[in-house]
């Protein structure tokens, strides 16, 4: 586990004041790294959330790293030192107040990227109060299979449909049979979802053929983010047997803006929702892992209709979990298993936790866990009711890290709109 | 349908005599490209096969493509008149006979690598045969699922572990759980296989939530190659529930090294092994494509042991098998399907075609359904006996597209071999 320094010091502000504001995301004690590009540029910039700004790393001159994976691949000292240097740089009273103030530039006059190049996109399956939810809906003779509690289940995602927080998503075409019909039929997808994950980035690669012990693990992750796995029920429905889910899924994943390093999450390492007594084979089993595998992060989800935006109305609360309360394996525990096998992972790869889900309904993760499947309809402050999404529908991801004696951080939020379905023409003989 | 031209002349010859053997897989018909390294070299070429040797693309100056992309994702046109170009220049009495040969390098010479990046590879399920084999195995009661003869079954693969043809393939490690024991182990597989498949790679790109009418879908297609999806299937069936498979399949899959162009495949194609009357929906359905969607491919699988290359044996034919008696779904309705949703394909995505077996069990495209599950044990001509792939044993796949009245062209082989599990020390608390 990384330890904590003066970096984490609660008492430490910065010059910049709405960095200082108790519900900021980006303190000094978070500094999480991204991509952006101002209105001019033809290339991204890497950059560092603080207050309302973010900070251009150009502002390192010759120790700048030269693009995120050098950022992503550095060595545990170097993140180490470069944090140190950032955090220094950016508290109050530091002689560098100048030099890095010219190098900020306001949240809300940048455009955020996806926070580095992905190459491979995994999903994981590890909130298991969401593997039975879900599974007591498509299987309810057997929610929870047998290998749950010994295989971290992983499906491969598509890359290519990665998303920046903010992208519109449009609502998929797709088979649905319905169960009154002999055929399939090609439709908008009427079960359209939010699924509430982490997303898990990895830093340093392995070699194909070289599996990572699970003591190693950690030191290939470079941080957290939130991600959106989007997912059309109806069309799962239909088509994942035999081999999972495929284009209920990949049409979009959104994911939010910054990785919240590893660093910054120190002080809030907490138990997985995995029994610490529960059977686990050797090579996904470690005592420190064991015990404080997960993360103390909060996670919400809020929805906000056209017809409330037209309102003027504030987006409406309809979920709220916790990363360490829902996760049956840990981050460390994804890494072990998915290269046990001699996988490579790149730098820059991202591991979808799997949905968030919390033991009880009123946490659940989804809106198919939230109406039973669509059963029951969730009704919003101002009265619509929800059994799916909706076209207009905006759906917000957020997340804090707390813990007593720490300085919350967040992780920015993770938007994303549904537009309507595109007009397709069937194609013609 | 891409017209014939002249550069499918059977009557025509190259003034590079290994081109005109009548077993050469690379005539003066075929003209693949892919990318190749010379020992000195720090960055790949891009290369065409002709006979016995490969020609730098270089040679076209000014012309040549800056990168495998260019070349991928050019129109129909220029695709059409750069093959037209290379052809006249390649054949006997051509005027630039001296400038290309200066331009060639045999190919055992030469380092061939994947023949372009590939940023994402998705595995369909197309071989109607083998899924029905397979399925019978791993759910007796339910071979073909209901959805089967609707969906183009697929799943995304990993795009990391794509390796060229000659790669060495490491015997994954992985949980198996043995029918008589209470909980899995971490073991080697004991049932490595390989699935014979055809890849498909995509060429022109569509952009995120804008399907591909199934009408154009050849033309978003640049070729084929030939593909083993390596197979962990003791893992495999531990683990695939309910997600699909992951570890069975992720640590590598190998493909031949080069592409061969729609444009050379123009003469061979051929009905699918789905009738022409079979219900489909609109989206997936075509006429050109309902009754010449597949290809006349012959394959074949030899096997060639350690025991086998000591003696100094050649390898043995263990299966051969045909693209369109397999294949229920053409590349172009795959296209169709991938993008229905809106999903996203790059120039140099992969799309495996699945498993291509034959209708009789001594045409199966794996161990698995040549051994009914490992069951029985298949016989090589030196007395070795097989049920799944034992380290040192060199997997040999071949392809050649034959139709009378045309000259044969070939894919060149696809080999991988099997080495020992790594050593693995388990991580101590």
């Amino acid at each position: 586990m990384i330890e904590l320094d003066d970096t984490h010091d609660p008492a430490r502000t910065s010059w910049l004041a709405s960095a200082n504001t108790p519900d900021c995301d980006f303190p000094l004690q978070n500094l999480p790294f991204g991509r952006f590009m101002l209105p001019q540029d033809h290339a991204p910039r890497l950059g560092v959330a603080i207050g309302d700004c973010v900070l251009d790393l150009a502002v390192l001159g010759h120790d700048a790293p030269a693009d995120m994976t050098e950022l992503l691949t550095a060595s545990a000292a170097s993140r180490r030192t470069l944090r140190a240097l950032l955090c220094r740089a950016l508290t109050q009273g530091s002689p560098r107040q100048g030099q890095y103030r010219a190098a900020l530039y306001p949240l809300n006059r940048v455009r955020l990227l996806l926070p580095c190049a992905i190459e491979n996109y995994t999903d994981f399956y590890a909130g298991i109060h969401h593997a039975r939810a879900v599974g007591s809906l498509f299987r309810p003779d057997a929610p929870l299979l047998p290998n749950y509690h010994w295989v971290p289940i992983a499906y491969h995602g598509r890359a290519s449909s990665l998303l920046p927080s903010g992208s519109p998503v449009k609502r998929p075409l797709g088979q649905v049979k319905h169960a009154a019909e002999d055929s399939p039929q090609l439709r908008p997808t009427a079960k359209l979802d939010f699924e509430l994950e982490v997303g898990i980035i990895i830093g340093r690669p392995n070699d194909l053929g070289s599996p990572i012990p699970i003591d190693e693990a950690a030191s290939h992750i470079f941080g957290l983010t939130l991600l959106n796995d989007w997912s059309a029920r109806d069309i799962q429905a239909w088509e994942y047997q035999p081999l999972g889910p495929f284009l209920a899924k990949n049409f979009a994943t959104t994911l939010s803006p910054w990785i919240v390093t590893l660093e910054a999450l120190a002080p809030f390492h907490a138990p997985l929702a995995r029994p610490e007594e529960a059977p686990t084979l050797p090579y996904l089993d470690h005592d420190e892992d064991r015990r404080h595998g997960a993360f103390e992060i909060a996670l919400e989800v809020s929805l906000s209709t056209a017809r409330m935006r037209q309102a003027g109305e504030t987006p409406a609360r309809i979920t709220s979990s916790h990363f360490a309360r829902a996760a049956y394996w840990s981050a460390a525990q994804m890494v072990a298993h998915h290269t046990i096998n001699g996988c490579n992972l790149r730098p820059g790869d991202l591991l979808g936790s799997g949905t968030l889900s919390g033991p009880t309904r009123d946490q659940a993760g989804s809106l198919i866990e939230l109406t039973e499947g669509g059963k029951t309809a969730i009704t919003l402050p101002n009265g619509e009711a929800r059994r799916f999404l909706e076209d207009g529908d905006q759906v917000i991801f957020t997340g804090k890290a707390t813990k007593d004696g720490f300085r919350s951080i967040g992780f920015g939020a993770c938007v994303g709109e549904i537009l309507p379905c595109p007009q397709y023409a069937l194609p013609r003989d």
